[in-house]
């Protein structure tokens, strides 16, 4: 079969690869119908050393259930499936308390974990089949399946951060960075129903759709600039959420700038430093919480799945491009310099 | 007036300096009646250089309105008042919603931040006198003044540890450090319905008095070691919060060693450093939350008096010493040589 394999930084290609098969009775093989190219994917993109590589790529997929292992109970050949970008059994301690990314199961692990699997394929087993797996009632070719998709990461990544966040009506909300999980943030704040949201980001494209998702000003200034201008749109002193999406040390110390004593800053752009600025002068002097971590986006898919299916919400537009696996690589790079925001894969 | 300096390091002495007197119409004399030695007071006595002294010392405090400034409207000559560390107006925005350390008003600030006046003194000017201060229905002699001084301080700050980790009946807790704070936190988590305390310590008399408190387990291990000696006693995850008391990066590691998936680092230790790790391998690929901050102790008086009034709890048993002012430096050394866990100053 055909998959997406990345060698180094900036090299993406498409080859065959072993075809995925069952391994494990609690597995099961996906025919993948729709997938995409994840802003997260654009780290290693940026930094991967050959020592890494070649690595499969693409933890975001939907797809038809080919075969299941011997165990799987709730999943039949045929069954249409969204997967979460963790592979979780469901059941464990701290699955039960919706915390799916830090499942203790022996299989439990995230797509980008996994050596010989990956979303951008044309197939991939996936391990802990009923935990992992959500049925969708539509049909593969629905014009939905782009907002159900982002069910796969972005949504419920930016439903984590505005849930971690515990935004209440009423609040103001900063989101930092106009990439789909910030713009799935701004979505998502709105939803709780934040009063005022503004966005960071420059793209105009990006913010405009933003503005469309509830973004109520968009900031496009950076660093002391850009903490200036949204402290003089909240009353001085910020907000009481900050929505980081972005990763990198300037969005974590804008968002220490932005914040509103006692408020909180949730963080669901991956990290690309270990420490960070937490000490008196930061955040522990006005009582500044840190909150978010990898979103447990299958604890959300039935939450926020009735909104995409009765079309209230249309979060599949943060998808700006299409393509199939051959143009997977120019998919990177078109992410990688803004002319695209998202590229959807259909296999 | 008589008054304790610290000049440098090590180096407290007592001395003659002008006596406090009524500069603001919203200010209040204060004579002081009962006073104590801090365990953050212990932080310049360890580092601080002939630059920053000779500074007033003293935070918490207890006395005698002795004079008031012609907008004081609450108080009046011969109130036994009790003052929080930090003077607020309690009326703006940050202290309506309980943030009085983040009060915005002009004269707000902490003792530590007022040059010519401190609590280890004769008298005091108390800014902002109805916000700040609390009267106390008791006389100055009565034997529960112990246990309302820790209103002032320590007692609201092992109290907002407990709160800011959000504590719900039923759950496991770590307790770092078993100063004074630590002890309160161990109180608070307990009263907040906590199921297992596990308090990390080494000094016996004081884990002993943890253990009166409702700590029902004691870690004397540090390190790696403290780590896996708490993970065992709590089923192998670590503890949904911990409260960390101390301020130095090791405690912070041993925080991020025992809190489970999922949990909070609630922090009332002044951090004794700016940076600390919170990336994927600490806190955010965990969904570690990190919380706390200078306590708003006034926002907790009122809710935790009723109990010492009625004698349900001691919190006054972490005074083990007790001398008058000449007796202060000689209390700062018995406290940083540990014989003495706080000392109470009766000027």
């Amino acid at each position: 079969m055909r998959a997406a394999l990345m060698y180094q930084a900036g090299d993406v290609r498409i080859e065959n690869v072993p075809d995925s098969r069952i391994k494990h009775p609690t597995d099961a093989l996906v025919r993948i119908t729709a997938s995409c190219i994840c802003g997260s994917d654009l780290h290693p993109y940026h930094r991967m050393t050959t020592d890494d590589g070649p690595a499969r790529m693409g933890h975001e997929l939907i797809g038809i259930v080919e075969e299941t292992g011997a165990a799987v109970t709730t999943l039949k050949k045929g069954d249409l499936v969204v997967s979460p970008f963790a592979i979780s059994d469901n059941v464990c301690e701290f699955c039960r308390e919706n915390l799916q990314t830090s499942c203790t199961h022996a299989h439990a692990a995230f797509w980008d974990g996994i050596e010989d699997e990956g979303g951008q394929a044309e197939a991939v087993r996936v391990p802990l089949a009923d935990g992992t797996l959500v049925k969708l009632p539509v049909a593969p070719d629905s014009e939905l399946i782009p907002s159900l998709l982002t069910l796969a990461d972005v949504f419920g990544t930016g439903y984590h951060a505005a849930k971690t966040a515990g935004i209440i009506p009423g609040q103001k909300v900063t989101v930092i960075g106009d990439g789909a999980v910030g713009l799935m943030a701004v979505l998502s704040a709105k939803r709780l129903g934040a009063e005022q949201i503004v966005l960071m980001g420059r793209h105009k494209a990006r913010t405009d759709l933003g503005r469309e998702f509830g973004a109520t000003d968009v900031v496009a200034e950076r660093g002391e600039e850009g903490i200036a201008r949204v402290r003089e749109l909240t009353g001085g002193h910020g907000t009481h959420a900050v929505l980081e999406a972005v990763g990198h040390m300037p969005a974590y110390e804008q968002a220490v700038g932005v914040v509103r004593p006692g408020g909180v800053i949730s963080r669901v752009g991956v990290p690309q430093f270990e420490e960070a600025p937490v000490g008196f002068a930061s955040l522990f002097g006005r009582n500044i919480r840190l909150a978010g971590g990898p979103a447990p986006v299958r604890a959300y898919i039935e939450e926020l799945m009735p909104d995409i299916l009765e079309g209230t919400i249309n979060p599949g537009k943060v998808f700006d491009a299409t393509t199939d696996l051959d143009g997977v690589p120019a998919g990177y790079q078109d992410m990688d310099e803004r002319p695209s925001l998202k590229v959807l894969v259909r296999p």
